[in-house]
């Protein structure tokens, strides 16, 4: 059972300065968070059901929702937090955070 | 580089009848799709940013996004394409496809 955290970003008005930002200031905060174990981002979206789809999905997983909770409430979690704060600037985002269970295969 | 499909269902009007048709029926259907790496699903999902969070968060991953394509051809691929169908009817759902690189850690 693993806790996952999932950030859904809409379409940029500007996707040049959106991605810039992402990769060159917000990966290297997110990466630094404690206890990370999995961080993967989404690219080329193509949508199934809904309309549009997403623009990034990214997702961050730890082994428990106490070590999510704990890194969201480090110095590097708080970083990361602020620097998301200014991403939405750039494109409407929507996460949450969820328990995982086992691949269900 | 995997591929993944990620399903993101909205709150249904009637939690307990999508609960018994997703677990009883569509886990099964889903789980045959050919080359299937991973299948999770997310519950308990708490919001961070954007307002209310998901329902449940579903993911499946494959080797590549030829195998994926080729899954959702696939009979298997139609009859779990069809029970999305009716589940859309018992909560809105929001999925798509994309390209996943190597995790950023």
């Amino acid at each position: 059972m693993t806790a996952r955290f999932i950030v859904l970003f809409e379409t940029p008005a500007g996707p040049e300065a959106f991605d810039r930002h992402y990769h060159d200031v917000h990966i290297p905060l997110a990466r630094r968070l404690p206890g990370l174990r999995r961080y993967t981002i989404g690219r080329d979206l193509v949508a199934v059901r809904g309309g549009f789809p997403y623009y990034r999905v990214a997702e961050l997983e730890w082994d428990s929702m106490d070590e999510l909770h704990a890194a969201f409430a480090s110095p590097e979690g708080r970083a990361a937090a602020a620097d998301t704060a200014h991403l939405q600037k750039l494109a409407p985002v929507r996460s949450m955070i969820f328990t995982v269970d086992e691949s269900v295969l």
